[in-house]
C-alpha cells in the first residue's frame, strides 16, 4: 500500500469532513434563514468534496474498507484535521471567524493541488475550487459585516480571531508524508503559501477595521493525530449513527 | 422472561444511569474543588447504584447480554428514564435545580421501594437510600443558598426552577409495567407520593425565598422512551467507549 499518499489524502479530506460537520451542528441556528442555509450548503460542498477523497483512499488502501469506513469509523488519534476546523461554534463570530481562516489556506491549496502529477487528486481540486472560491467569498463578506459593523459585533469578531489566530500556524507545516508526496510532484508545498496567505488575511481584516493579531504562540498537533478536547466529542455526535447501526445502508 | 419486572428495574436504573451522566459531565467544571468533588461522588453513588440494577436486569434477561450491554448499547427509545434527568447542565441553578427536583422524588421512592416483596429491590433500597438522603442534603442547601444569596444567583435559581418544574409531574405517572409491579408488591405506587413531594419541594423552596412555579402544564414521554432532543447527544457520549471498542474490558 501506497502509505504516504493514503495519509496525504486522509490530511486533506479530514480538514473538510470535520468542518463541514461542524458547519452542520448549525443548520437550523443560523442568524437568518438564508445564511443558515448558506452554511449548511457550505457544508454539503464540503462533504461531497471528502467522499471523492475518501473513495480514493478507500481503493488506495484496497482492503475492502469503504468510504463510509474510513471517514466514520477511525479512532480520534486516527484523524489527520488540523486543530483549526475542530474548533466549536462558540458564536457566530467564532463560526466565520474559523471559516475564513480556513477557507483562504484552502483556496491557495487547492489552487497549488490542481497541479498535482496525481491525476485523481487533481481532479479533484478542479472540481471544489470553483466552490471553495464561493466559501471564501461568504466568509470574507462576513469578516467584514460583523468586524465593520456595531461595536459588539466588532468586538465580537476580534475575539473570534484573536483566539482562532493560535490554529493557523498549523496550517503551514508539514507532516513527513507531506514531504513525501511534495518530493514525488503529487502533494503541495504548504510552506511555500504562508506568506500569501498571511497577506490576504491582514487585508479582510483591515478592511473589517480589525487587528491582526500579534502573537507568535501557536498550536499545532491535529496533522498526527494529536486532537484538542473538542474533539472526541465531535466524533461522539459524528460517529454515533455509523457505530450504533453498523454497516446500515440507506 | 419477566417483562413487567424488566421495564420495572430498567424505569429506575436509567433514572440514575442519566443523571449520573449528566453530572459526570460537571467533573473539573464545579464552582469550587469540594462542590465539584461533591457532584463527581453524587455521580459516583448512582452509577454504583445502577450496576445492581442492570445485574439483577440481566439475570432476568438471561439471554447472555451483562450489565453494561443494558446501560450502554440500547437504542434512545429504549431508555425509560424521565425527561427531568436528561436535562443540560445549562448553568450550574439548573444542575443544582435538576438533582434537587429529583432528589427529594427519589429519597421518597426508595424509602418505599424498601417493603418490595422483592427481596433484591428492597435490598438495593436499603443500601442506596443513605447515599440518596445525603444527596438531598446537598442539593436542598444549594437552593437555598443560591435562592436567598445574591440577586443574581436568587434569579438564576429561580429560572432553572421554573423551566424544570413542566418535568415534574411525569415522575408521578405510571407506567402499564408499573401497575403491573403495584399490583404485585414489587413497585411503588408513585401516585401516593405526588402530595408529599410536592410539600416538600414547597417548603425547601420557601426557606431559599424562591416561588413555586404555578404553571399546570407539564411535559412527558421519558417513560415511554420518548425523549427531548438533548439525549441523543447525552447517550452519543455515554455510549461513544462501548460502541467505539466493543466488548472491551478494563
Amino acid at each position: 500500500m501506497k502509505e504516504n499518499l493514503y495519509k496525504y489524502i486522509l490530511g486533506i479530506a479530514d480538514n473538510s469532513l470535520i468542518l463541514g460537520q461542524r458547519l452542520g451542528e448549525l443548520t437550523g441556528h443560523g442568524p437568518s434563514l438564508e445564511t443558515d442555509i448558506a452554511c449548511t450548503n457550505l457544508s454539503l460542498d464540503l462533504l461531497g468534496q471528502v467522499r471523492s477523497y475518501y473513495q480514493y483512499a478507500a481503493k488506495i488502501l484496497g482492503n475492502g474498507k469503504t468510504e463510509d469506513d474510513i471517514a466514520m469509523l477511525r479512532l480520534e488519534h486516527e484523524y489527520l484535521n488540523v486543530l483549526l476546523v475542530e474548533q466549536p461554534n462558540t458564536d457566530f463570530a467564532y463560526s466565520m471567524g474559523r471559516q475564513f481562516l480556513f477557507d483562504v489556506y484552502h483556496f491557495l491549496f487547492l489552487n497549488e493541488l490542481q497541479k498535482s502529477t496525481d491525476i485523481t487528486l487533481s481532479a479533484i481540486a478542479i472540481k471544489s475550487i470553483k466552490e471553495v472560491s464561493y466559501h471564501q467569498r461568504f466568509s470574507s463578506d462576513w469578516i467584514k459585516r460583523l468586524g465593520d459593523g456595531t461595536e459588539e459585533s466588532h468586538q465580537k469578531m476580534q475575539t473570534a480571531i484573536d483566539d482562532l489566530w493560535t490554529y493557523t500556524d498549523e496550517l503551514f507545516r508539514q507532516t513527513e508524508a507531506d514531504i513525501a508526496m511534495v518530493t514525488e510532484g503529487v502533494g503541495v508545498d504548504v510552506t511555500k503559501l504562508k506568506d500569501t496567505y498571511y497577506k490576504k488575511v491582514a487585508e479582510v481584516l483591515e478592511e473589517a477595521t480589525l487587528k491582526i493579531p500579534e502573537s507568535k504562540y501557536f498550536q499545532k498537533g491535529g496533522k498526527h493525530g494529536i486532537h484538542t478536547e473538542h474533539m472526541g466529542y465531535l466524533l461522539a455526535d459524528l460517529q454515533y449513527m455509523q457505530r450504533t447501526y453498523p454497516n446500515m445502508e440507506w
